[in-house]
C-alpha cells in the first residue's frame, strides 16, 4: 500500500524580485526593498542584492555578479501589495488530529483527549482514511505557508509511513514522529503500543523508513515522540532516550500544558521533583527537545530547562481554546529558552501558523490585563510573533542554520504574500457587485495608499489568511501557489 | 455630491430548501432538517415546513399550503455541506475605522484613539475618501454575513449621509450614528464638534436625511451616537436625551471598556457615582441604548442597566486587542441584561462576527482559566456566541421581532454556508495540486463524512470565514453571492 515515490524533479535557477521582509531580531522586522535574491538549482540563497534605486538595478546587478543569463532562469516579482516572507515553522502539531480541527466543546486537556482525540486517532489504522486525512493535511498546512512542520503521527506504523511519504511527495519539509504511548491506565486498549518493545520496534520501523526515502533527511526526518510522560512506561522513555544518543535524532513531547495534566504527573513520577525532571531523569531533555506548551512551568522547571537548552513550543490557539493557560512567553525569553509557535491542531483549532501568530499577541494582552507586576511587559508586538513563527521556530527544530530568515547560504522556504489595494481590486468600487462577473477572491486585507509597510505586515497578521498565501516555496521547489 | 438613490427592485416569492439551523434557546441550536422556507415579495417569511421524509416532500406541502407555483419562484436549494442561518448582527461597528483594521501598535484604549483613530477620522472630512472607506467596508461586512450593523461615522454630515446611502443601496440593514464630540479637552480640534448647538443641529440632518431616504426607517435608520461620556458635553447629551424622548430613536455609546478610561470619567463627573449613572442622569439609559463593552462594569451599575432594560454590545476582539479586560457575558445574563456581539472595528481587527463569536469563545475560557469561584462556570459553548451573533444581537438593537431566527411573519435576514467536504472537491485528492488547474476556493473548513450536524458548526465558528457565506439576504433580497 506504501510505495516510496520518485526523487524530485531538477531545479532551474530562480531569481525573486520585490520586497523581502523577515526578522532581523527578536523585536525588528527589516524590510529590503528594491531587492533581489537569487535562489540556486539546489534550493540555496546564492546572492541578495538591496535597496537599489529600483528592482531592475537589484537584478542586473545581481545577475552580473553570479553570471547568470535571464533567459535561463525562473523569475518571480511581486506586484503591488506582495512582499517574499520566510516560510513558516509549525513546531507543534497533530496530523492526525486534523479531522477534528475545531471540534472539542466545553472540555478540557484530559476529557479531550478521551472523548475526542483518541477515537479520531484510531481511524487512522485504515490506510485510506490515512490518505485522505493527510493528504488533507498537508495540503493544506502548505496553502497556509507553513513550509516546515514538527508532526505527530499516531502508533500506527503503515499511516506514519504514508504521512513521511506525503510530506515527501508534496515538498513539505517535515519531522515525522510516530507517537510512542504505552501505558495501560492512559491509553486506551483501542489505541496503545501493546508492549514497551513493540513501541520501541516500530519507532525503529519508522526510522528505517525515513532514511530509505530521504537518506539524508534533507525534506523529511523522524522525530522521537513519546506523547506525553504519563502516556509512555519508564521503559519506552529510556529507550527511545538510547535511540537519541545514538542516532543524535530530536525528540518531541508535552509538557505542562494543564493543571489536571501536572497534577497527574506528579502523582505518576512522585519522586522526579518536577515535570521537567522526568524528561530529565530518563534522559529526554536535551538540545534537541521540543516540547509543547510549557504553561505551567515553575522557575526551577525554566532553570533546568534552559540548562539543558531543550526547546519550547508555545501553542496559543490551543491553550485558549482549551482554557489550558496563558503561557509567558518573555518570561520564558528572560529566563534564555528558545521558544517557536505550534498550531497544536486539533487542541488549536487552526492549521494555521498566522492564527497561531495572531492568538499569540492576544494571549500575552490577556496576560497583561490589569496586572501591574512583570506581566505587565508581557504584551508581544507583531514583529515579536513573527519572529516566533520564522527564526524562533526554525531554532526550535534545530534548523536555524537553513531556514527562518534570508541570507546567503540558507534554503528558499519561503512565501509570496499577496494584499489586496483597495481601489485596485474587485471590491471597494460603488455599486453592488455583480455575481456574473469573475469572482477574483483576495482575501480580507485591505490596503489604503496611505499604509506604510509596518501596517501592511500588522494587517496581515490580523486579517490575513491562506488566499494571501499567493505561492509558497520548500528549498527552492514551488510547492503551492494560486492565482 | 451626496445623493438619494433608487428604491429597491420589486422581489418575486422565494423559496429555500434544504438545512436551517438558528438558536432555539440561549443554549441551544434548532436544526431543521429535509425542511423549506418561502419568502415573500415584501420579504417576510411566509411559511415553514420541517422534518419532512425528503425536501421535497416539504417543498410540495409548503407550495400547496400557500397557493404559490413553483415555476414564478426563486428557489435556493442547499447543496452537500450548505445550510441557512441567520444573518449575523453587528451591534457595534465603526465604519469610518475600517481603513485602520488590525492597525495599534502596543497601545491601549486612550492612547489608540488619539494616535490611530482621530487621525483616521478626520480623514473621512473628504467624500471621495469616504465613498472609498464605506463602500469597502459595507461591501466587506455584507461578505461576512453582516445583515445588521449598528454604525458609528464621523462627525462629518456628508460622510455619514454617505454611509447611509450606501447601506441602502447594497441592501445592508443598518443603524447609522454621527458621531457626537464636542469636548474640548479630548476631542482634537481637527475631529470636533465646534459647539455643543452644531452637534445637535448636524444630528437633526442626519436624521433628517434618513428620514427622506428610507421614510419608514425600513433599511437605515439613525441613531443618537454620543461617542462616550468623556467627549461629550452635558448640553450634548441632554439635548440627545430630548431627540430620544420626542422620536424614540436608539442610542448608542460605549461604557467601562478600560481601566483609564473609568477613572477619566469619575474624575470628570465626580458626583455621579458610576459610570452608568453619567448615562443615566443624562437620561441616556433606557431599553433602546446599546452600551458597547461594558467590561469593569460594578454590580451597582449592572443592578441599574438591568433596571433600565439597556442593552450591552460585548466585543471580544476590541477587548483583547486592546488588553482591555474580559468582559463576564454570564455575568450580565444572570443579571438579567440582553448582550448581543460587536466587532468593534477597529478596536476589533476583524469586520466578521464570525471572527467575534469565535473570540467570545476564547475570552469566556480566559476568563474561566484557573478560577474556582463562579467565573469557573463563565465558558461560553459554540451554540451561545451564535445566539449571541443573531437573536442576542437582534434584541440589542430592538428588532427582536423582525430578525435574528426562522420564524413565520419575520423578515428573511440570512446567510448561505457553505463548508467543503474531503474528497468532494479540488483539495483532499493524493498528489500534487496542478496550478494550471482552476482553483475553487472553498475555504478552511474540511468536514469528513462521519460529521454531525453539532461538528459541521462547531468547524464553522472555529475556522469558518466569509468564503463559506455563499449567499446572504436582506429582507429577502439577495444582496451578495459568491460562486
Amino acid at each position: 500500500m506504501v510505495v516510496s515515490l520518485p526523487s524530485l524533479p531538477p531545479q532551474k535557477n530562480q531569481l525573486m524580485l520585490g520586497t523581502f521582509v523577515h526578522s532581523e531580531a527578536r523585536d525588528a522586522l527589516k524590510f529590503l526593498l528594491n531587492a533581489a535574491i537569487a535562489v540556486d538549482k539546489q534550493g540555496k540563497i546564492a546572492g541578495i542584492e538591496d535597496a537599489r534605486a529600483d528592482v531592475n538595478v537589484a537584478k542586473k546587478l545581481l545577475l552580473k555578479r553570479l553570471g547568470w543569463k535571464e533567459d535561463e532562469l525562473d523569475i518571480y516579482a511581486c506586484k503591488p501589495g506582495q512582499f517574499f516572507f520566510p516560510g513558516f515553522i509549525d513546531t507543534h502539531v497533530h496530523a492526525s488530529q486534523y479531522p477534528i480541527v475545531g471540534v472539542f466543546g466545553e472540555s478540557s486537556l484530559l476529557e479531550w483527549l478521551e472523548k475526542y482525540v483518541f477515537p479520531t486517532e484510531a481511524k487512522l489504522e485504515d490506510c485510506a482514511t490515512a490518505d485522505k486525512v493527510y493528504t488533507a493535511c498537508v495540503q493544506r498546512t502548505l496553502a497556509h505557508g507553513t513550509t516546515t512542520a514538527a508532526y505527530y503521527a499516531t502508533i500506527h506504523v503503515p499511516a506514519t509511513k504514508l504521512l513521511a511519504d506525503r510530506c515527501l511527495r508534496l515538498g513539505q519539509r517535515a519531522f515525522i514522529g510516530r507517537v510512542c504511548m504505552d501505558d495501560r491506565e492512559l491509553c486506551p486498549l483501542y489505541l496503545r503500543d501493546k508492549t514497551s518493545k513493540e513501541s520501541l520496534d516500530n519507532t525503529s520501523e519508522i526510522i528505517d523508513y525515513i532514511k530509505h526515502i530521504d537518506p539524508h533527511y534533507e525534506i523529511v526526518s523522524p522525530i522521537l515522540t513519546p506523547r506525553f510522560a504519563p502516556a509512555c512506561s519508564p521503559t519506552v522513555m529510556s529507550g527511545l532516550a538510547k535511540i537519541h544518543q545514538a542516532q543524535g535524532l530530536p525528540v518531541q513531547t508535552h509538557i505542562s500544558e494543564n493543571a489536571a495534566e501536572v497534577e497527574l504527573v506528579a502523582k505518576r513520577f512522585p519522586d522526579a521533583g518536577s515535570y521537567a525532571k522526568v524528561y530529565d531523569n530518563y534522559g529526554l531533555l536535551t538540545p534537541k527537545t521540543i516540547l509543547a506548551h510549557a504553561v505551567h512551568l515553575t522557575e526551577g522547571e525554566a532553570s533546568l530547562i534552559s540548562t539543558r537548552k531543550s526547546k519550547v513550543s508555545h501553542c496559543p490557539c490551543s491553550n485558549s481554546a482549551l482554557a489550558s493557560g496563558e503561557a509567558r512567553v518573555r518570561w520564558m525569553w528572560d529566563r534564555g529558552i528558545d521558544v517557536g509557535l505550534g498550531t497544536d491542531m486539533s487542541g488549536g483549532y487552526s492549521p494555521s501558523v498566522l492564527v497561531a501568530a495572531r492568538q499569540a499577541v492576544l494571549v500575552s494582552r490577556h496576560l497583561a490585563m490589569g496586572r501591574s507586576d512583570g506581566e505587565a511587559k508581557s504584551k508581544l508586538t507583531v514583529a515579536e510573533v513573527l519572529y516566533l513563527a520564522t527564526r524562533g521556530g526554525a531554532k526550535v527544530v534545530g534548523l536555524e542554520n537553513k531556514i527562518g530568515g534570508f541570507e546567503v547560504g540558507k534554503e528558499w522556504d519561503a512565501q509570496l504574500v499577496g494584499l489586496r489595494i483597495v481601489g485596485g481590486g474587485n471590491i471597494g468600487e460603488s455599486g453592488q457587485q455583480k455575481a456574473e462577473e469573475k469572482y477574483e477572491d483576495s482575501g480580507n486585507v485591505d490596503l489604503f495608499e496611505w499604509d506604510t509597510w509596518d501596517r501592511k505586515v500588522a494587517k496581515w497578521v490580523y486579517n490575513g489568511d491562506d488566499r494571501n498565501t499567493k505561492k509558497v516555496w520548500v528549498k527552492g521547489r514551488l510547492v503551492h501557489q494560486r492565482p
